[in-house]
């Protein structure tokens, strides 16, 4: 039985709890947030028979074998420092951290501490993601020319989104998405060609349009984000020969491959039935650490650092 | 019976011959090419009782309710002076002219001819065009916030589009179809923010990603246009209270109109037993003309003026 540690107890977490629960070798042990009482209600929720804590510091001297960091986007940092150091594996919440320095050094101390680090990108661990990659290897779209894709939802009123110093503004929330599925594709060293981002008083930006190059630019990525209204997600992927459109890029429904007139050629689903996002990534992670190893395959550090360098670039082309 | 007239015999004006042979009172009675074994071979497949010329001067001396001119881009403005200096009404392909200059001085000779000139922005006449309208002027989607459209071929090789002297590049034939859209949601004083545009050999464009707003930078329309690869051509018009899909921006087959929460509202399917898009804009024009009236009301001239200044601008920008 695998023991999990959940630190900060946010609405995402209690997604993660329950998704655990449908996972029989897996349980969620401890639960931290810096309010014991906070901590106690979401235990009865959602996880009964674990052990509640009211700081960070008590959860990682526990004996787990992953702690799942859940905290707002500023503490991401800090906080998986405070649990590596322990000896803990990790996987940290999206964005990873605030800038790239901060991701470098988690990755430094990992490396001296021996343990896993992954980043919750929970799209890459879906199997209608396996399946997309899947076709393009193959060759079924041809060389491919055009990525599309948006996320967008009316969160505009959400303080931590607001908040310059909470990590706020769309991209770090939602345009590690767009990028990532970019990046799946094309690989991760893209080149950032244009950036286009209207900002809200805070100084935040409220939605962001960008283009993304492979190196030798023959191929070209194009999305926006936004915190402002609820867009389709949808994202196309173009090739010489065919394309792939993909509903709600965030937790893929659909995956749809065409030929190149626009005749189906394959489909996939979502089985709501199997497990998901959530209990995907953490198996992943589990799976990796009785391996001995340090990464998943599925969100190796190479792409967590691309991405972060990738949010560097586009924040400093604002 | 409407004797319509057309001037220059590609592809497209044989598309359009054949269309009008579904409209019972209209009828295309004379075709003009630059050669005259080129418009008796044409007459020969789409129009047999039609006559023929070997010039355009020759077919404008004769007796037409309507000239179509489906010459190369940059003959419009020179064949559309032609056809309205010996009085006769004219449906222009797109793109109109080659800049806003050239177009202000068609419509000042249309004026001074008191003949009806129209663009043939086919996509304005079609009655999904104006079901997403409507479903957007009832308030169904609540107010636009979003919207994005891409429309793209694998078209790269073909020499009007590359060769810079025949108005090439992807902006004036692609291009005018993705801001039309945008225009006929928002409005026609829309601001272009961002630019970015791919270059070939030539100097042309072969690809652009733009965005437009409106004037109080409430809503914003992103858009992306390519003759290297054929992309899905879809829109997305995203609302604070739902949003529609349109699939095929150039040719709608489908709208979908979608709740808040992604559930579907209503649908409309292009229904292809009916008059197609070519048919209907060469009924709207000679409905027009019946009514004594030298503009449609489906493509104004203030569209086609607005269209063509943005034109300029994004060529400007690119």
């Amino acid at each position: 039985m695998y023991k999990i540690g959940i630190m900060g107890l946010g609405h995402i977490a209690g997604v993660m709890a329950d998704s655990i629960k449908k996972l029989p070798d897996h349980k969620v042990t401890a639960v931290a947030s810096r309010s014991l009482a906070k901590a106690e209600d979401f235990a009865l929720k959602h996880c009964k028979s674990a052990m509640t804590f009211g700081s960070y510091e008590e959860l990682v001297r526990e004996d787990l074998d992953l702690i799942y960091i859940a905290t707002p986007n500023h503490c991401h940092y800090g906080n998986a420092l405070l649990a590596i150091r322990a000896g803990h594996n990790v996987l940290v919440e999206k964005p990873f951290a605030m800038n790239s320095e901060e991701t470098a050094e988690v990755f430094r101390e990992a490396v001296g501490r021996g343990v896993l680090v992954c980043e919750a990108m929970w799209t890459c661990f879906m199997p209608i993601h396996r399946t997309m990659l899947g076709w393009i290897e193959e060759g079924k779209i041809g060389k491919v020319k055009y990525i599309s894709s948006n996320l967008g939802y009316d969160i505009e009123h959400t303080r931590r989104l607001t908040d310059p110093t909470m990590g706020g503004g769309s991209y770090p929330d939602l345009g590690v998405y767009t990028t990532n599925l970019a990046m799946s594709i094309l690989g991760e060293d893209l080149i950032a060609t244009s950036c286009y981002a209207r900002r809200i008083n805070s100084g935040v930006e409220k939605d962001v349009f960008y283009t993304l190059e492979n190196q030798d630019r023959s191929s070209v990525a194009a999305s926006y984000v936004t915190m402002c209204a609820a867009t389709d997600k949808d994202g196309s992927i173009v090739g010489t020969n065919g394309r792939i459109r993909l509903v709600n890029i965030n937790n893929y429904e659909r995956a749809v491959l065409y030929d190149k007139e626009g005749r189906i050629l394959e489909e996939v689903v979502r089985d709501d039935s199997k497990p998901n996002g959530y209990a995907l990534e953490v198996k992943a992670c589990t799976r990796a650490i009785s391996a001995g190893r340090r990464q998943t395959d599925e969100m190796p550090w190479s792409r967590t650092t691309a991405l972060m360098k990738m949010q560097d670039t586009l924040k400093s082309m604002m």
